[in-house]
């Protein structure tokens, strides 16, 4: 068996895992279906009440004036950069290295809309202001990623993003949120959404990481914007007959969860500290800006003992680890809805075993 | 008011509709997951059993290799005509112009993959052997969409269909099939999928026509092909971490209604008759090779008409009505579930004052 697996399916039976809402399985949906009325009609090519409903509430939450509701994120940010582009009659845009659009989509921006991204900062750090006022390159749009997933959700200070946003704004750039984790990050700014995104020229917000629906995005910005994304909605084969078991799902979990935001932030924070009191352990950041982390810790014989802290404590720490260096390896924290639910006996047993059995380890290494 | 939206309104206050399986509502998604379990695991991206089971199902249906599941016919289809072009070095394919990604789908296949469309045929007809055989182009595939929906649903004969293949065959010309409709042709050809897909080299099915499911596409053909197609789907933004609401729907009523088409087949002929006995009334095709036709009747005053058939005999006979020039309009009729429903002295009726209201109006305007 592929270890990987292994460590999956001992996670999926503990009886207190630490990350995320729960299960993704039909109970999701049915949960939704169940409280709605069945003569509800569905959307038909994004007309009918049940989309443009949820749609105008989005665009009011966001403070935009219009929004579309997309089958994925993908979908959304490609079209968002393609009219810019179009509108400047520039096919260049910048991100950063790790950006989604970068790393997770093969290569659809150039593939299918031959822009071509410029990219800033490195691997390691944030897009800072400095990079922006020194780049060399003629751009149509600059898209910020907030947080910064794949480090480990970072943020830039709040005076910063205004910075930007007005070098951006006088130099006829357009400035793109990728927001996929924008509820997330709002308890870090104490700003509301609308303080936020009126920073940016268009948003993308996403319904299944935080908010824990089924899957679906919302594209936001002046009404103009979204008139044309729309077209590029069906030109991309986004503009289904029907969308809406995503949309119900998403208009359910956004009113469910929206203000439970703080509290994940918190317990992000509690958490990491547990992890950070462990011997040769360390999250990314060290003190969270919002509901995630990154967690760094020596590689050798890690899985055995994650296994056994799961088999004996019932929780369940992680269910994948990523090799980073020949030393380290990560895995990703995002708080749910379980964090609450989990026993604090558990807890600190699961974290006294692993900084105990790290610490072994460890010391066994030193001595060979 | 509008009056088509009149029309509409009014149709579906009607007690027997005549077309389609009934409400696209919630109850549709409702029925199926009230008869699932809530544990089934959501697939994630591509994998899991709930996708890779009801592929598998479809492929060997269709007798093909491999298939892949898309929430859309249209990102299925340009992502088959780009796959077929980049094999060839040739951005080139060729289709009726009444096709749907040459009318339905503001110019994706142009604007995301540069594939310029050689049209065949001419708008009134079906694509003939004759003009695949004297096409001055060269091209990478050829597209066929059986039925031709757009001309009332027309097909070749069989042995016609073997000859363009084999052509297409014996000259590296790729053939696709746009099957939206494939499972409503069965009855007339008396072919299984298998048989008719065997023609060609990659086939399109949706689940939300003839089906009556909620939306999504199969896209099916060799191994090679479909592996191509993910990586497609991906850059598309099509590759969603959740696609079940979809599959499971798509799996629930393809089960439910696979056996009912030549029934469908049956009472589409039949009520086309009704139709075609009515004065200055004609379908088309005359005697539908599937469930569906479209008909065209007289322009003047007709919505009138419908409106007081629908309201004295409860018999809806169409939501909307489409001109074709200043005497004529026409609208489509597709047989799903409710046909059968109807009961006979209610449509006998309704089809007698059809044909007495057209008689006085083409009277009267014959004396003014």
């Amino acid at each position: 068996m592929n270890p990987h697996n292994q460590l999956l399916t001992a996670y999926k039976q503990t009886a207190y895992p630490l990350v995320g809402h729960g299960k993704r399985n039909l109970h999701v949906l049915k949960t939704v279906l169940n409280e709605m009325d069945g003569d509800i009609e569905s959307d038909a090519y994004g007309t009918g009440a049940v989309i443009e409903n949820f749609q105008k509430k989005l665009a009011d939450y966001l403070g935009k004036e219009s929004a579309v509701f997309f089958p994925s994120g993908t979908v959304a940010q490609q079209i968002a950069m393609r009219i810019w582009c179009e509108q400047k009659g520039l096919n260049k845009v910048a991100y950063h290295p790790l950006c989604h659009l970068e790393i997770h989509e093969e290569d659809g921006l150039k593939k299918l809309h031959q822009i071509e991204p410029v990219l800033l900062a490195d691997e390691n750090r944030l897009i800072r202001l400095e990079d922006v006022l020194t780049m060399q390159e003629n751009i149509a749009c600059l898209l910020l990623e907030l947080p910064q997933r794949e480090i480990g959700g970072e943020l830039p200070e709040y005076t910063e993003l205004e910075a930007i946003s007005a070098y951006c704004r006088a130099n006829g750039i357009k400035l793109h949120l990728d927001g996929a984790r924008l509820f997330e990050i709002l308890p870090y700014y104490q700003k509301s959404a609308a303080d936020l995104c009126r920073l940016f020229d268009s948003v993308y917000v996403s319904f299944y990481k935080g908010i824990g629906g089924i899957a679906g995005a919302i594209l936001a910005g002046e009404e103009d914007f979204t008139k044309e994304a729309k077209v590029w909605k069906r030109r991309h084969g986004g503009d289904l007959i029907s969308l809406y078991p995503y949309i119900v799902s998403a208009d359910y979990y956004f009113d469910q969860r929206l203000h439970s935001f703080q509290q994940y932030f918190e317990e992000a924070k509690e958490l990491a500290s547990l992890y950070n009191q462990c011997h040769a352990v360390e999250t990314r950041p060290l003190v969270p800006v919002s509901n995630m982390f990154h967690v760094r810790l020596p590689k050798e014989q890690l899985e055995p003992v994650l296994l056994s802290i799961y088999e004996e404590t019932g929780v369940g720490l992680t269910t994948h680890l990523k090799k980073v260096d020949e030393r380290l390896c990560s895995f990703e924290v995002s708080i749910g809805d379980q964090y609450a639910q989990v026993p604090k006996t558990a807890l600190r047993k699961a974290f006294h075993m692993l900084d105990e059995k790290i610490r072994e380890i460890v010391f066994r290494e030193g001595k060979d």
